[in-house]
């Protein structure tokens, strides 16, 4: 193997598959990344058994071959020199020559015969998204996944694939978060798109993949596509392909617990709440994290605030839009706030029944002030 | 108690005093801050017993009074509050009630009567130093302090009182830096600072105190005004009175370990050798931590570069400015690295004699590219 590429491609192709790289110590060759040259491109492959990210750059290519390479060292090397020079690389002796500008390295690898197999995509890919709407998306929706692997299901994110639309949910049972995407006709690959309407409907996307695509994605590509065979997932986004095992197990039907409709409806600025509530989580007790929410109609003022025998107590009064009754409920505060931070809007609106039922939280039009739909965030009050 | 004064004021007044607020459990009110009120000012006072500091601010006071509050609740409080409106504060019942704009918060306290004394210095202030050169130094000597508590002097900076000029010099026996800092007579209390000379010409001062001061220390203060006495020494910086003690012991007689001259001079840039040192020392082996420098007169040529069985190895070739012979040493290249991020100016002094002598890194003059001796860090090459 011997070939140039520019560092700018090599380090985004470091960039998007180091990560994967397993971290334990009984595979070594899991801590490496496979390198692969052939007519004209450089392909990297990292896996951890679980997730397998093949990255394609170009590069001029002399001979063709492979190896693999510690995933840290070579990322520490690259991160370390300076912009501008490209990159050559020469396997000779199972190590691989890096040379660029005025650095030059020998590190020791690994033969690629003993790499591991990353799957590879047989079908074609059955939809497009453009990479900002699904970057957003992901970071929503990985806020309210479980840690917890008592219940493996909810440790993913639940992918259902409607008519013409998308739905994307996670919950810990303490809270629960959907997004919708409309698709356009011209994103979707009809053929194959029904075929996984009618099969895979409903599937499970491990959180770890969630994270690494949300990472791989900057926004300013133009699309992402996905494509499901075989309990696998496929997404692939500007030369970067990664594949992830979906998650056995049947999702609960959350459908049901988000309220059709709410009584009372708050809007708020965020920064305002956020400040409120953050103030509020100081004097919560510190067993139950309790802080509390009190919509005064009459006043036309809203107090939120917590108590303990501990610290003492605290209330912030705001001013903020109130429609229908008046209302009091006791919030665990990380859930309120962890829901108030994934508003990607300047103003939130709050939908409340009751203290004892699921409130929403839900994105403002900026221009005429309606609540929107596409996104929600069920957080399940403490009763009192 | 009962005042109010501005925010601004305030929040400046609990970071300055925070972090010397004791991380201990088993006495209470080691965690708080002390709060007294009296004509025109409120006091604030935190202690871990080994330092204290005492800060003024002024206060619009209705009822003077005190009382002791848990430093973390106060700061976080303080910390989320929005920026502006005024704080207001009153004792009531072993409480501070807190008013700030829509929030406010009573917080549990204890009795100031419990809150240990902080020692008042008796004397004037010795010296006055420019704030902003004092924190370059500061920063700079805390470096090669030791940590190591088998030796405790050497876990503090020693500070010289010479007839015209100050030296701080911290040394862990691998390392060592000092830094001379020219006084001018308008800066000393000079029937004060002779009797310091004659007495105390040589005082040890915790590491942590460095580190606190050099926090409180913003570089906009005119200047910092030192005062020693009986085994404390006292410093003042607008407003914030820090008092610490003294380490016990005598500092080792540092002064013959510097090399009077060098044979080889090199000069680079900062940034360059910082990145060539960098990459070197991902090649490093694991135990030894061994970079090697190789300066060849001849081809005018400098080498920077590690090697280890495990990993393989690395070179980075630098075209820099030589004087004198051709040189090999071997360094630690965590001490090396060390020596160079201290450096202050744009370009790097490196002073060689030997591969088994001491090497200096020194500061180079941007105008006129002479080596500047205020500053001094020395590290013991490896001897191969």
């Amino acid at each position: 193997m011997k070939l140039i590429c520019t560092q700018e491609n090599f380090k985004k192709a470091i960039f998007n598959s180091e990560r994967v790289v397993s971290k334990q110590t009984t595979l070594l060759i899991l801590n490496n990344i496979l390198f692969e040259a052939s007519k004209g491109s450089l392909c990297l492959s990292a896996t951890n058994l679980e997730i397998g990210v093949v990255v394609k750059i170009g590069a001029k290519v002399e001979n063709e071959g492979k190896i693999t390479i510690p995933a840290k060292l070579i990322s520490n090397f690259i991160n370390n020199l300076p912009a501008g020079e490209n990159i050559s690389l020469e396997v000779a002796e199972q190590s691989l020559k890096v040379k660029s500008g005025a650095s030059k390295a020998v590190i020791k690898g690994l033969s690629a015969t003993d790499f591991p197999l990353i799957p590879r995509k047989n079908s074609e890919y059955q939809l497009n998204i453009p990479s900002e709407t699904l970057k957003n998306i992901l970071n929503k929706v990985i806020v309210s996944v479980a840690f917890n692997e008592m219940r493996p299901e909810l440790t993913g994110v639940n992918l259902i694939f409607a008519e013409k639309e998308l739905f994307f949910a996670a919950t810990d049972s303490f809270r629960l978060t959907e997004c919708r995407l409309s698709l356009q006709e011209k994103n979707i690959n009809q053929d194959f798109y029904k075929a996984l309407i009618s099969k895979k409907g409903n599937i499970i996307i491990p959180a770890t993949t969630i994270i690494e695509l949300s990472r791989i994605i900057t926004g300013q590509e133009e699309e992402v596509s996905i494509a499901i065979e075989e309990g696998q997932i496929f997404f692939s986004v500007a030369g970067t392909t990664l594949v992830s095992r979906l998650i056995n197990g049947k999702y609960p039907d959350y459908k049901h617990i988000i309220p059709k409709e709410f009584k009372t409806r708050l809007v708020g600025e965020k920064s305002v709440l956020q400040g409120a509530v953050k103030m509020a989580s100081i004097f919560t007790p510190s067993k139950t994290s309790e802080i509390s929410l009190k919509i005064d109609q009459e006043e036309k003022k809203v107090f939120i605030g917590a108590r303990s025998v501990e610290v003492g107590e605290n209330s912030t009064e705001l001013k903020l839009d109130i429609t229908g009754p008046s209302q009091e409920v006791i919030f665990n505060s990380k859930y309120l706030l962890d829901g108030i931070n994934t508003i990607g809007t300047n103003n939130v609106g709050l939908l409340i029944n009751s203290g004892s039922t699921p409130v929403a939280l839900k994105e403002i039009n900026e221009q005429n002030g309606e609540v929107l739909e596409e996104y929600i965030y069920i957080v399940m009050p403490i009763k009192n």
